[in-house]
């Protein structure tokens, strides 16, 4: 059990007199608190929705009051398995507990706390921060006014989880794992990271998408061998191999772990409807039409059960090919449709 | 180079006078020769494909004399990298040249040679090896008279090859790999094979299906650990534990290449109907509504390419749930359609 912990955070932007223009973005597996814009000594470090937070953009900092967390258990900063155990001098390493959307969810309210923000404009998220948005609508209804759960899914499904599954045995059979005490032997599962971001990113992208910026295409012609020849490959690995330099093997196995158990309907027998009974912010639902990842047939069910529940909500499907990665990439007609709802929610005393 | 090879097969049936009954089975990744029936000492062993083949089945062997090969570089009989080298007295391991699909047909043919089989009344496959049948149909147009391609494709797409590559990283990146050689350590990768059949197997199961049958079901509760939760989970580590104890590492590396290579198309601009235009075979496609690896879109681009060619083509898209493993499966419209396109085929003396 944590007794107490670090959370990780920038905010753009400035809060107004009356406290009510405070946004909340969620990030996904792999992102963190640096949501938009760069350090002054990282020029080429943009934050990672930078395309959709900032000045004039779809989230726009002029207005808003914009918050970005590193979630509790990743490894950018936020207490996690990277982190120290002061109970043990060392790092919380594979002793680190596991942790739930709904603890991200609960953790960022603190924060919020701390920050003097009771009431939040918005939260927005893609992915698995489409969730933690879903989960803040249905636990703090009382500290919410709209959220925009983008390209997310009501649970995951068998494939979600078989995919989370086969990524978690290649970290955890790779000999540099040492049950997860890796950081004890100064070393970390690369190779287990590498296969594991290779299979995540796969379902990524869009069949066609991928088909058409690789295809069959080769490197340098046919020669037989194992090492990358088709584009794909190198592709692949490159950004496998990039992942495995960067993040945190326990903490990858944690967070895929948050994704398998997200259930909010499993309290009520199934019933989605009931899980969203008490809701009552403002949803935009968005989902990617070659979304196979989470598909627009999974938004459709956030949809229909908020329906159901006689739940305020609106729902577009965006006609983009890029796939589960359309959340994070700058769509004209995604960003005008973030854009223009966002133009219409009030935040009080700033205009 | 390989100077001389063994291929171990089987046949069923019997050959009749004038030697025109004589039917091909290709087989696919994991697959043997051993494509029907039981053994006398291994009662429960039946054949990969004991649905389709036998006495009064849909490849009737009353009727037809059925050859099963093992693959030229496969591991269950035929010279591949389990056996030995004759040249260095050790297995071939990585060692052994990397064998296509056209090198599968031309070897299969030389087995027809000893056998004295001038032509085949059918070659038949699924997967991998409908591919081979349609290589049959391409390079031997005076040996076959009906070519049969089930749940096969033209050539793999760049998502095809990722998962390949893939499966292929996780095994290559095992310690006990040895870059090949595991067998001089007396060791075989059993956690690369594990995963890389766990994620094959994801691509061979519908995502409806996967649904249906484990959906989120947990084994015993959610009780927050790494070890299988889901029943998706201990049902992925099974399959691809047993694999990993029976199936070749090097075996797999090469046929998953094969598999990336083919392309008949290739040496024609990637126009099929080119490669096609010497086919005398008549041509039976068939593919599966929920097939998402090798989807009916793929062979209807088989489809298209045969009429384009003016070639004599019948095509069955078969409503089935069970993804592209339905190919093996017992189901009825399937079925029926083989058993009667292959009633409807002449065996001269035969009847």
């Amino acid at each position: 059990m944590l007794r107490d912990y670090d959370l990780a955070f920038e905010t753009y932007g400035t809060l107004n007199a009356d406290k009510s223009n405070a946004v909340l973005v969620c990030h996904a597996l792999n992102a963190s608190h640096h949501v938009a814009a760069v350090y002054e000594d990282q020029p080429d470090e943009h934050g990672w929705w930078d395309n959709m937070v900032g000045s004039g953009k779809p989230v726009d900092t002029d207005r808003f009051f914009v918050i970005g967390v590193n979630n509790l258990g990743s490894c950018f900063g936020s207490t996690g398995p990277t982190t120290m155990n002061p109970e043990t001098g060392k790092r919380w390493g594979a002793d680190f507990p596991l942790v739930t959307v709904e603890d991200w969810v609960d953790s960022q309210a603190r924060l919020l706390d701390q920050l003097g923000v009771t009431t939040l404009a918005a939260v927005i998220g893609g992915s698995l921060g489409g969730m933690q948005a879903m989960s803040w609508a249905i636990r703090y209804p009382q500290r919410i006014r709209h959220a925009l759960v983008i390209a997310a899914a009501p649970n995951l499904s068998a494939q979600n989880i078989a995919f989370n599954e086969v990524a978690r045995q290649a970290i955890m059979s790779d000999s540099a794992f040492h049950n997860g005490a890796f950081a004890d032997y100064n070393t970390v599962p690369k190779d287990g990271l590498t296969v594991a971001r290779m299979i995540g990113h796969i379902t990524y992208i869009s069949d066609d998408q991928m088909e058409s910026k690789f295809g069959r295409g080769l490197r340098e012609g046919l020669k037989f061998s194992f090492a990358p020849e088709f584009q794909i490959e190198s592709y692949l690995r490159y950004q496998g191999e990039k992942f495995s330099e960067y993040y945190d093997a326990n903490t990858y196995l944690r967070v895929t772990k948050a994704l398998d158990y997200f259930d909010p309907a499993r309290q009520f027998e199934g019933d989605l409807s009931r899980a969203f009974a008490g809701i009552t912010a403002r949803m935009l639902v968005i989902s990617f039409t070659t979304d196979w990842r989470f598909s627009p047939a999974r938004s459709r069910e956030i949809v229909k059960a908020l329906l159901d529940a006689d739940r305020d909500v609106t729902y577009a499907e965006v006609n983009a090919p890029h796939g589960h990665d359309a959340f994070l990439l700058d769509d004209r007609q995604y960003h005008a449709i973030v854009r223009g709802y966002l133009r219409g929610i009030s935040t009080g005393a700033a205009t």
